[in-house]
């Protein structure tokens, strides 16, 4: 029954459970599809929440890729992955859209363990050019018959990345059967920035010009005027063609990439004839699509940014549905109206992101001062050396990127800043398990490699008070501190006015002496509550300590635990090999204490989407989880504290 | 009498204690200046090894930028700095030349806590124009009076760095008093790669048309006919000329940043005379000169990258002095042999390395099997995402990176190898302390950063027999796998035929019970020289395990010393958080051990340059070390043992 509204709703679509059945209708009929496909997404996505503007932009794309390359021998390589939905709906994965980035359900992102189709991880950006690269060097050097496609699909804003523009120059270098595909919509989440991206707005200027090249290219091609079998052939045409028109060289065929464009990326039939062309052509080379965020869709259309990744929505309206009327705020709001009202008081704060002004809420700094607030697009390791240089002239840089992101700048954090202890406050967001983004997107790794540098502080506040608290401490403090800090809604509103802490110290939150639980971050709420079950149901007196600083560890608390001698639980949401679990088992080592202890944390395998809550629990660090915890050390000193008979 | 043979040979440069001395001096003096820094880096490097080549070609422009600009006002920032000895003879540490590279002496690149000329900490490559950036952005919100002028220098191979895009492309956008000076000598340490190389020579070629640009461009302005003031002007200048010649757009200038040059870089006048004509115009800049590595020294000219950093050298025959004569090889010859010994039975194993051809020995490879080796130039990132997609599609990458230049690619190795648990080999070359090349180039942080990653194997040789039995372990592996060796020679030669070994599992090099010394990598040499004194002098029994395997840790092992309950002291050449010291820790505390634990490894600061003997004494853990430390553990055992009265 339920079928049969499918099959009527989406003729086509209900018909393609992969490629091949796609490739077996005519031309014509694709922008049938294209339009199914369009009114799939909205009706899926308005009650299942996900990465809408993104994925509507691709839709002509997605099919003429899927009808023109014989997937999944030919390769396609999505960078991202915010806008592959259209992909995994013509890929078998249509039945089971509606568990997109749920437990259990498919990745919000291309994950290769999903699917055959989705040829390689996918979740930070610009890696799409590298990979594929590799895919077709290694296709090469095997003599695959026939010959493999292999395509990477990278927007405007992913391609403005280091890694990308390092693709790019070693794919110049490779006589490597790589096409490149610019899904230009010139957006990333917020705008784009950088001057790569005013260049490819100006290549769009001038697409008489390209497009005539192209034509004129094809017509020689076809009348066998020119070759296709030497690159040098072509080149020279385009030259000559260049110096005929008088018009200004390519920026990818300076670096020795064939370009092809810009088009019009929702013009299905161009597309489809472009690929058909170019797809044989020998060596790296690159096509120009220009497409618009959120194509059909007129609320996604008019506002891309807020149609990113709407949540619900109504259909019919295009009223996004608010969720959170009357709840405390996002660590994010809080987040950014502090960095205003510390920058209002001290003009040497200036803010640095890395194309996630909306995300961090870092846009409320740029609205009151645009001239101190620093978006550099998709450039983590950028960002951090160029805080670094700020704050060597005497800036203080609040640097705000997502935690898993920030994994780009590991070693810009080591050389750019450690070194010199610069006084650099590194904004963690997204720390922790981030829920429905899944594996590429947590941000469980923080704690572990930024506690491995000399003279890094580190720090989680388990509520928004200590949020403010510590970003006022940063303010003061003369050397790199990080504070990480999770998505989402808080519990509790703000409550306090701002103070310092002292670094390093952290919070005897409640006494005991049966069992000792240290923990850091909002986690510490679950700590509370798995306590007051533990302490009603078992009847032991349980001592909790916020440590607030991982490093350095509050030595103090330590010994007081050391002296305790009871049992020990560390919990932390974050990777358990070097975070706070192992720093507080090492000082409790070298205190030559004997104490059981049991680390919680995330553990040591790469853990799936779900919501938070739910990972948590998988995770074993939610209050349940605690609770179990506890009553097992508990029972295990009562055993082994039970005279053998 | 030293002075005064000092001041006969280097009658200008004696005089010159600071670039202001230098700025005192006719312009028509300088190239004597330039030919006693030369010489005086030639004398002085011949018997105090050091970076040679890069500096000999950087000498006029060195001189020339201390001359036209208002040093320290005014901020250079060299980008690695290899090419800064003799900005260091220019600013005032000419008397300690001599202690170049040595502990307590000064360091080998430029380093802000040694003087203030120094601006930014250099070593790794490509971060110079994103902290130069921050430095002009942090000067204008200043508003100082006089305009600060920042000028960052930039290699030909440096700016292929994925950073080094991400900083054009952000200074680009920005109106800041930035002058990038590309340094272009067409080498890095070895040749360059990638298209942007083949762009610049490219460049060099059309060297006529660019210097008619240029000085049309310095006519219009002389004559006022054009301003300065607002980019627009020169913009359209330049694009008018560009229609007039009929010739093709720069690279540069498609990312807006005005471009001059190729001058040649050893033509004093003409560069002294351009940086005055550019060194206010408003908003970012780049001047492109060429120069010739090793400029000035025959030898040197002729074979660059033997003479990069050609160790002692005969300054009248350029003889370069042989120190290794009958002494066992270097762990990076047997790595390169052995890898081509597999791969001559593999053909799925590729090499894959990024501007360190010969430094890691992969150059052995690329002689035999040239189609197999990959040098992607100075891009880790790029290396590390390439070889994910290399072996998605079945191939055996090796990946061989410096230790400390794989903290660039932290988050390529989680994102793209580990997430899908790609078995790509990671070949952590001069692993540990480095010695001479100081706090930037230790290679410390590896097993803390890598052992927070879900399944990640890791593992470390304690001989050169070790080394290649890993890396034949590491063909037939199927997953992820980091192999960590030192930089230089091996104490003993390869004496073993190759053998697979177990993944995860240890070995018992000496079996006792009063203390157990648990040790990774070549350090585990010293370990066995201080049992044997300990044992000697403390009539005791030491167990002495090889952990090999960091991750997973050998937990037969473990329990077996747990067992033992004596005191355990773990060696690792690596920073103590996280590493082999944290992974034992936890274990012994999972199993509910109370043994005294000493973990002897590098300690939580920076460490400057020395030998490593130096190092290793200096954080404790060579034989001297471990034998104090085994002495220690020994008497704290007895002294806790003894019945108090």
């Amino acid at each position: 029954m339920e079928n049969e509204t499918v099959k009527a709703d989406y003729p086509l679509l209900s018909g393609i459970d992969s490629p091949a059945d796609l490739r077996r209708l005519p031309v014509d009929e694709l922008p049938k599809v294209c339009a199914e496909l369009r009114s799939f997404l909205i009706n899926s996505l308005a009650s299942h929440p996900g990465h809408f503007a993104s994925s509507m932009g691709a839709v002509e794309l997605t099919v003429a890729l899927h009808y023109v390359f014989n997937t999944p021998y030919d390769r396609i390589v999505w960078d991202v992955g915010h806008q592959a939905y259209g992909h995994k709906l013509l890929t078998g994965r249509r039945d089971r859209f509606e568990t997109n980035r749920t437990l259990g359900g498919l990745s919000g992102f291309p994950n290769p363990k999903e699917s055959e189709y989705d040829t390689f991880t996918a979740g930070h950006a610009s890696n799409s050019i590298s990979a594929a690269l590799g895919m077709a060097v290694a296709s090469s050097l095997r003599k695959d018959v026939p010959p493999r496609h292999v395509v990477a699909v990278i927007g405007d804003a992913s391609i403005s990345g280091g890694l990308a523009f390092e693709g790019l120059n070693n794919a110049a270098n490779s006589n490597s059967n790589l096409l490149i595909i610019l899904n230009d919509n010139d957006m990333s989440i917020d705008r784009p920035v950088g001057s790569l991206n005013t260049y490819l707005a100006h290549l769009t200027a001038s697409k008489a010009y390209n497009n005539l090249r192209y034509r004129f290219s094809r017509f020689l091609r076809r009348h066998k005027l020119v070759t296709d079998s030497g690159k040098g052939m072509i080149m020279r045409f385009n030259n000559s063609l260049k110096s005929l028109l008088t018009k200004q060289q390519n920026i990818f065929e300076g670096l020795n990439i064939r370009y092809f464009g810009p088009f019009d990326g929702h013009d299905l039939q161009t597309v489809v004839s472009v690929l058909e062309d170019i797809k044989d052509l020998p060596g790296p080379r690159i096509l120009h699509l220009r497409t618009i965020k959120g194509k059909g869709y007129e609320p996604a259309e008019k506002d891309p940014s807020t149609w990113h990744a709407p949540g619900r929505f109504d259909v019919g309206t295009g009223e996004i549905l608010k969720d959170g009327a009357g709840r405390p705020p996002k660590y994010q709001q809080v987040f950014g109206d502090t960095l205003v009202e510390l920058a209002r008081f001290n003009d040497r704060i200036v803010g640095v992101t890395a194309a996630m002004l909306s995300g961090t809420s870092m846009n409320r700094l740029q609205q009151v001062f645009p001239e101190r607030t620093f978006d550099v697009g998709i450039s983590e390791g950028h960002a951090v050396t160029f805080a670094g240089g700020l704050a060597k002239e005497g800036m203080k840089p609040y640097v705000a990127i997502y935690s898993s992101f920030m994994q780009r700048a590991f070693d810009h954090i080591i050389h750019d800043v450690a070194i010199e202890g610069l006084p650099v406050v590194f904004c963690l967001d997204r720390a922790g398990l981030v829920g429905e983004d899944g594996a590429t997107h947590h941000g469980v790794f923080d704690l572990s490699y930024l506690r491995a540098i000399p003279g890094m502080t580190i720090a989680s506040p388990r509520n928004l008070d200590y949020l403010r608290h510590l970003m006022l401490t940063a303010q003061d403090f003369d050397g790199p501190i990080a504070i990480r800090y999770p998505r989402g809604r808080a519990e509790e509103s703000v409550k306090e006015p701002m103070r310092t802490l002292p670094i390093g110290k952290g919070e005897k939150l409640r006494d005991g002496n049966d069992i000792a639980v240290l923990s850091t971050g909002p986690i510490t709420s679950e700590v509370t509550e798995a306590i007051k079950r533990a302490e009603k149901e078992l009847d032991i007196r349980v001592a909790h300590y916020d440590m607030i600083f991982v490093k350095p560890l509050d030595a103090e608390i330590v010994s007081e635990i050391a002296e305790k001698g009871c049992p020990v639980i560390t919990v932390e949401d974050g990777i358990s090999e070097g975070g706070l679990g192992s720093a507080v088992t090492e000082m409790l080592s070298d205190l030559g204490s004997a104490q059981h202890i049991r680390r919680l944390g995330v553990p040591d395998r790469f853990i799936s989407q779900g919501t938070p809550a739910q990972l948590h629990h998988l995770c074993g660090f939610d209050a349940d989880g605690i609770f179990q915890a506890i009553k097992e050390s508990y029972i295990k000193t009562q055993t082994d504290s039970t005279p053998t008979e």
